[in-house]
């Protein structure tokens, strides 16, 4: 078959490169990308399309992976040039938003979550897939790198469960970072490393890795966390878990082209940025 | 020296009896308490005083382990009868709830912060200490089952250590909670528990140890959430994370006295609940 991959991001790239191992020509929309893009496609041996007509026009299947706030405008697009194939939307957004999404494309779309980071070994990372059409869009991806399952229930089931795992690990990076933080105004640092130590041996290290890990990403996390935040609330569940960690993502976002900044650097990104 | 509690509940009867064991005589008031306290403290060989006047008349030193919003009103009927000695408050409070006391004390004021459960075994508690007095509240302790431990820093550092410190555990618990009940409410409860099977196996033990082993405790952590948000926001930090675990909580507090709830009738207490 021939399908198309909205965009190829650190994530999309591989989902691609999974369609591709499969067996399937993949497509990608070279138009409005930046240079990094055009590397990673071309990498994976992807084929680029100038426009949007075109890469409608081919193929009979579309993946929309982008951040959550682009998700429905990506889908319009789509819709808006034609296209009447198979739609997979993998983003990170509730399931209202997922419930939207195929009200907008038609009975022609599938839910789809991502739980892990980008697909580059097996057993990291799963494509969870829900609605009408999920298992005929199970059945695109045959490699061995990336794991697919249908989740049973309608579209927003894949979704919802995508945000549930996230608001779990993301929340609690979060979660870590503000406490570090507070604890370092509060001028306990070191009593809490002790603490900690004593009683809870991981999280000196994990909040010490999380921001490391997170810096460069956390302005692609503040769009999830209003989505897991509005997951919630629409549920009638408070969303507040999720709002603080977005504001503490915001607050890392200048940290966005500092590959792997320090804790102390982390912190005072969140500190200097104090709402008083 | 003769000490006093107020009050023995499941931690203050464990602090009165380390006093106990430290050589003291331990006082507490009786005006006001339930029967398992009388039973408590006499278990411990507490000794019970009927009115205030008399506790802060016998006592050079009184310990307040209560309920986070009881401490200020504890507090001041301390100082209203008259009390001169040291006064150790040794509450889940914010700092800036800590420096209130204080300057209602006066200069006897020690702030504590109390980590881990009721002391009952060696290593498992800590009671951390701060402020001018510190030192010599912390001479008042010396049996082998309580951790005493003096934090460098002003009144108040003693309240934030313990505030960083719950504001993970408290928080990580009510927030799992909270995602066990939206897997519920939107028909993933399986699904996300398969998936944590996969990548994250200690969660779906952790939530339902926590459902069984802190629906009794709920009502009393509403007060805490409150008081560690209220912490973040003093220091212009998200107070969201632990104002949704208040909710949570108080949705819980209806299993007050039941004992050890299944994670089912936990979530249907949460949901139940629902603020549309």
């Amino acid at each position: 078959m021939k399908l198309g991959v909205l965009h190829p991001g650190a994530m999309g790239v591989t989902i691609g490169a999974a369609l591709k191992a499969s067996g399937h020509e993949v497509l990608w929309l070279k138009e409005g990308r930046g240079e990094e893009t055009v590397r990673r496609a071309a990498e994976a041996g992807l084929v680029s399309v100038p426009a949007i007509g075109e890469l409608v026009g081919q193929c009979a299947g579309l993946v929309s992976i982008c951040p959550p706030h682009a998700a429905t405008a990506v889908a319009a697009a789509v819709k808006q040039a034609g296209f009447t194939g198979s739609y997979l939307d993998a983003n990170a957004v509730a399931p209202a938003t997922a419930r939207q999404i195929h009200e907008l494309i038609g009975d022609t779309f599938v839910d789809g979550g991502i739980v892990g980071p980008p697909a580059l070994r097996p057993g990291t990372t799963r494509l969870y897939l829900s609605g009408h059409d999920a298992e005929a869009v199970a059945g695109w991806f045959s490699d061995d790198v990336l794991g697919v399952h249908v989740v049973s229930g309608p579209a927003g089931a894949a979704s919802a469960l995508k945000m549930c795992y996230a608001a779990y690990t993301k929340g609690t990076s979060a979660l870590l970072l503000a406490i570090r933080a507070l604890a370092e105004a509060e001028g306990v640092g070191p009593s809490l490393l002790e603490e900690w130590q004593r009683s809870q041996p991981d999280l000196s290290a994990r909040s010490e890795a999380t921001a490391r890990g997170t810096a460069a990403k956390a302005w692609r996390f503040v769009g999830e966390m209003e989505e897991i935040a509005a997951s919630f609330t629409a549920r009638g569940l408070p969303g507040g878990f999720h709002l603080a960690a977005a504001d503490i993502y915001q607050r890392m976002a200048e940290l966005k082209n500092d590959a792997a900044p320090d804790l102390e650097k982390v912190l005072e990104a969140i500190l200097h940025q104090r709402r008083d």
